[in-house]
């Protein structure tokens, strides 16, 4: 099963600020065994937000939004979600009750209202924070953008989800220069198929080195790897190679 | 003039590594008055990369890519952009001699003379640091996934840009509870719709505030909305107003 997340912020793109949700969902789908296939950033503006959900509902098995929930003008994600389901939206009695716990009555002005109406049909999805809701709609979860609230709600998200085998991975990690492996890690790939490796340079201080990837779903394939290209990097000369 | 990045790597989507050219990128753009419109990360996969280049490419007035022109067998930008334009991968004798140069006569091993080839009729992108080059073809920028390269080689891309006028900003940020103001605020979106206003709540200890940010091309209706949204914040009651 796959996933894609839709972060919905003009904030992201305009560099005011960075996104936090990308790093914590890819992580916590991956232990489910779910794997975060893509990602979008999107201005939110309603269209976009209608056509980005409508494509990535049909192409992927979950999508995850962040952001545009809140109570202001410019939060425009539960109405634009409902058009691209075709729904209306409507208020939500239990919503209602936790916003009007959390404000008081007297507090629940028009746009903390808002944040009480959710597409038709749509389960709500916790906040145990500031209570305003996420909700889900078919393979739609619809949260927040702060990380937070997030990482609180993911937690009502999780019995939604079928997952899988999760992917299991080990890192060999020594000093020297990526290309200088490159064509002897081609051929090891080539020869270790029931494995995927990914090669990510880096420096420790003034010095070279290599971060190795190994993945896959059965653990005995990523050690036997790991084990063989550990060996293979001392070969070639790289210093301090370790397995993690 | 908008802007597309596509952010190419699997250790983004597995949340091994935290992107952190998205953010650069969105600024830099925005100083010559090109807007990011949108971000995608996707897989290192060659049909997702052809795909998602040819998509964004007819989308967007620009494209960069980031990620996936280094040495190693799962590097695979190149090659696929290359396939999105239909044109053949050439070695280019300009980018050998940089690399023969940097890894001198005997170190051109096969992987590391792949970081010369560029497809046919690209110009290529100067990389000042580790000297294998980004390549520019239509108005599809290719560069690697390192931030620091990135930053340097962006430098070589300035030149095919075509710039608008800056967007302006001005912060307006007060402490009080975001959801307090929303319906005043939403009234002063629509009596202003010269500027465009976000909404971003925050906590200062344990103190609730929100930052407004203003935008919009003339300064002029920048500033003139930020001084009156001012006076409308002061006047509900918040804290500590400033104009940033």
């Amino acid at each position: 099963m796959d996933a894609c997340l839709i972060i919905i912020g003009d904030e992201i793109l305009s560099g005011r600020t960075r996104d936090a949700n990308l790093q914590y969902l890819a992580t916590w789908l991956g232990e489910l065994g779910i794997r975060l296939a893509e990602a979008r950033v999107i201005r939110d503006d309603p269209e976009t937000i209608i056509e980005t959900v409508n494509t990535c509902r049909s192409a992927f098995g979950y999508v995850f939004t962040t952001g545009g929930i809140g109570p202001t003008h410019d939060d425009r994600t539960s109405e634009a979600v409902a058009r691209a389901f075709g729904v209306e939206l409507e208020l939500d009695a239990r919503a209602e009750g936790w916003l009007r716990d959390y404000y008081g009555a007297d507090g629940l002005n028009p746009s903390r209202l808002k944040m009480a109406r959710v597409p038709a049909g749509a389960d709500l999805l916790e906040n145990p924070i500031s209570r305003a809701p996420g909700f889900r709609l078919d393979n739609v979860f619809v949260l927040p953008g702060i990380p937070k609230l997030v990482q609180a709600m993911l937690e009502y998200a999780r019995p939604f989800l079928i997952g899988g085998e999760p992917m299991r991975s080990q890192t060999v990690r020594g000093l020297i220069r990526e290309s200088a492996i490159a064509d002897e890690l081609g051929r090891f790939q080539q020869r270790h198929a029931d494995v995927e490796i990914g090669s990510y340079p880096f420096f420790e201080g003034e010095r070279p080195g290599v971060a190795l990837v190994v993945r896959a779903n059965a653990e005995t394939a990523v050690s036997a790897a790991s084990s063989a290209l550990a060996t293979l990097l001392r070969e070639l000369g790289a210093d301090s190679v370790v397995v993690l």
